[in-house]
């Protein structure tokens, strides 16, 4: 009796909740410790102390049905305010609370977003390999998602063929770096070049492209290297942004969504994502979180220790033969798979207890994804494990 | 640029907005406490105390990755296994964990269940008034809501025609008991009687339809009234929880989905709203506050505070000579208005500060409702302004 759009993918489900139940069955012979799960993206740096020092504060000082209560359904004013001035002072933009709506993450952010732009049939563009969600998102709103391949040297999007795939049903493009799976970082001058085919396509097609920029690692960022701030190069630009890495509460479903004041049409994106928040069942992000990271707006989880952790298996890897772009941000690796095939190597890779992710779950087949969001001790234990997998083929 | 679907939010969320505004203008004037402002329900009665110290054992005893961090889609599986147990004390019910899927409050429940079992046209069924986001819901998954009227003395659902207007397409009956708006509690008969009407049309129809029982205002009741609970009645059903209003915490977004485990296709609805969850956006709900409303299963707001708001506004209005069926729970009053016309009757409330909303926002015109979670105080000093109201008409 259910839809069939959720038949399938409870039965893709399955399929995910029979690899956790492999997982788990390797811990149980083998115990725990000796499981190296890479297939997470469970942030397990601990949050700043920061949060538990604003909870205190705000429950001390704060009135509980303020705290707790509805406010509007784009969320408090005050708290909006507060967050557009830090983005103001950090990329000199002049944003106010009206160009900002408080989301249930990243996720509920994209939701909104797509669902103010979206009529059935409209299409969506983003460049493989991209976080498998962006699909389903689409989809809740009818819409297609376009996928354009990135160069798999550099994982740059492939800007001719952007140019290509853009025609008059083309609503928006959805990017997101630092990137989940590759991480890497777009440089200034790929976000000058992209929007300029944005710029150029809008005109050619008379219509409005939303650049909408998924922002969850925007934080997670190393070696000194700057992540563009897509307000400051495109004007139909959305971030989509979320608290969940830069401070490790990705239970807490809290982060934002940012119209740039210069888009077109503003005043009716802004109103409607208001109501989609509203109707789609947000209705507010969450109260409590959202006093809390106005508090908070200066802190970031300790990101040296995921910067170690990208160091100590980047390095391995890449010395024990596999090729991998390195990455600059967010906590993944994406390197070519040992063979074409990357669903078996990831089950070649389970002999030795190993639990990776087939790039094909993210539209790049022949190469994996690793999660480095785990202990630096576990990585370090994981690492013969790497050798005898690569010595199986190299 | 905005889509088609939600132009029509976009122009009617104004006419809303133009409402709050005329609150605000009469508030300038006449100053915020000689306005009476009776069209929000926004808990006004404070969280118990119970809140905050959940939230500062959690912190003291739990480790923030945990309590932060992700979990099942469906919520965490101890936090799921004590409401189980709860309920089933309270209903003598055999649930488990596997029964419930932890939401963001019942709007995301309710969300989460149509993406579940609407395909495009399918017929959901409600009972005029009605709380207006259910239509909204049903149309995000392309579904169609079909209403049927209550009987306004009594504002019991006509059952006769639910069985006429009930079809091959109808998938679900959406109820909503403590009623939003009428405050009426749907008695143990009517819920038998309902269930008996959806067995025969099941039977005769080959089909499953599913009652959704909407539960924001399940422990606001009075006069030691039960409400009662629809698993114990119809097998398939399903309640969308919310703790919005029993903790008066409605900001922060908490609720579960909790599905009869006896029902059509039991382990495929559970799977998919566990998949919907996360694809719509809400990914889980907010996870602090999973574990404090764990600790807090106890706990309630002060239900006589409401109850003496309500007892002293149903005296005084039907003192002077409105009609209304006395509320058995909510904090909803919802009386005839003293002209055909409660548009324009709301509009002539408004010349003695009166904030109300006409009927017809609930699909029944020639009411208003009265949301009387405001101050006692405040209450006690509007009843001038009804009886120069009520002295233009009787």
């Amino acid at each position: 009796m259910i839809s069939d759009k959720m038949k399938e993918y409870v039965s893709k489900s399955s399929v995910i909740r029979a690899m956790f139940e492999e997982g788990k069955r390797l811990s149980s012979i083998y115990g725990e410790e000796n499981v190296f799960d890479f297939s997470l993206g469970n942030p397990n740096v601990e949050p700043p102390e920061s949060i538990k020092e604003a909870v205190s504060e705000i429950f001390r000082k704060e009135s509980p049905n303020l705290v707790h209560g509805y406010m509007n359904n784009s969320g408090y004013e005050d708290v909006r305010a507060k967050i557009a001035e830090h983005i103001n002072k950090k990329y000199n933009l002049k944003l106010t609370e009206n160009n900002l709506i408080m989301t249930c993450g990243a996720a509920g952010g994209l939701n909104i977003i797509l669902k103010t732009l979206l009529n059935p049939g409209d299409e969506v563009i983003t460049f493989s390999p991209f976080f498998g969600e962006y699909e389903n998102y689409v989809k809740n709103f009818d819409g297609k998602l376009v996928i354009v391949p990135s160069n798999t040297e550099t994982f740059e999007p492939d800007l001719n063929e952007l140019e290509d795939r853009i025609n008059s049903n083309t609503k928006a493009v959805i990017i997101n770096s630092p990137n989940n799976p590759t991480g890497v970082v777009y440089s200034e001058k790929l976000i000058k070049d992209l929007s300029e085919v944005l710029n150029r396509k809008q005109q050619q097609l008379s219509t409005s492209i939303y650049l909408i920029s998924d922002e969850p690692y925007r934080e997670i960022a190393y070696d000194g290297v700057k992540v563009p701030y897509i307000l400051n190069y495109y004007r139909n630009s959305l971030v989509g942004y979320s608290y969940s890495k830069s401070l490790s509460i990705p239970g807490e479903r809290i982060g934002y969504v940012v119209c740039n004041g210069d888009a077109d049409d503003f005043n009716d994106i802004m109103q409607s994502l208001n109501v989609a928040n509203r109707i789609l069942g947000f209705v507010n992000a969450p109260s409590l979180f959202q006093r809390v990271i106005a508090k908070c707006l200066d802190s970031e989880v300790d990101v040296n220790i995921y910067k170690k952790n990208r160091d100590l298996l980047y390095n391995h890897l890449v010395e024990i033969g596999f090729s991998c772009v390195k990455p600059e941000g967010a906590f993944y690796l994406f390197p070519k798979s040992l063979i074409p095939d990357d669903a078996l190597f990831a089950k070649e890779a389970k002999k030795f207890n190993l639990l990776i992710v087939p790039g094909s779950s993210f539209k790049c087949p022949g190469h994996f994804r690793l999660s480095y969001c785990i202990s630096y001790d576990k990585i370090k234990k994981s690492l013969d494990s790497f050798d005898k997998l690569a010595k199986e083929y190299l």
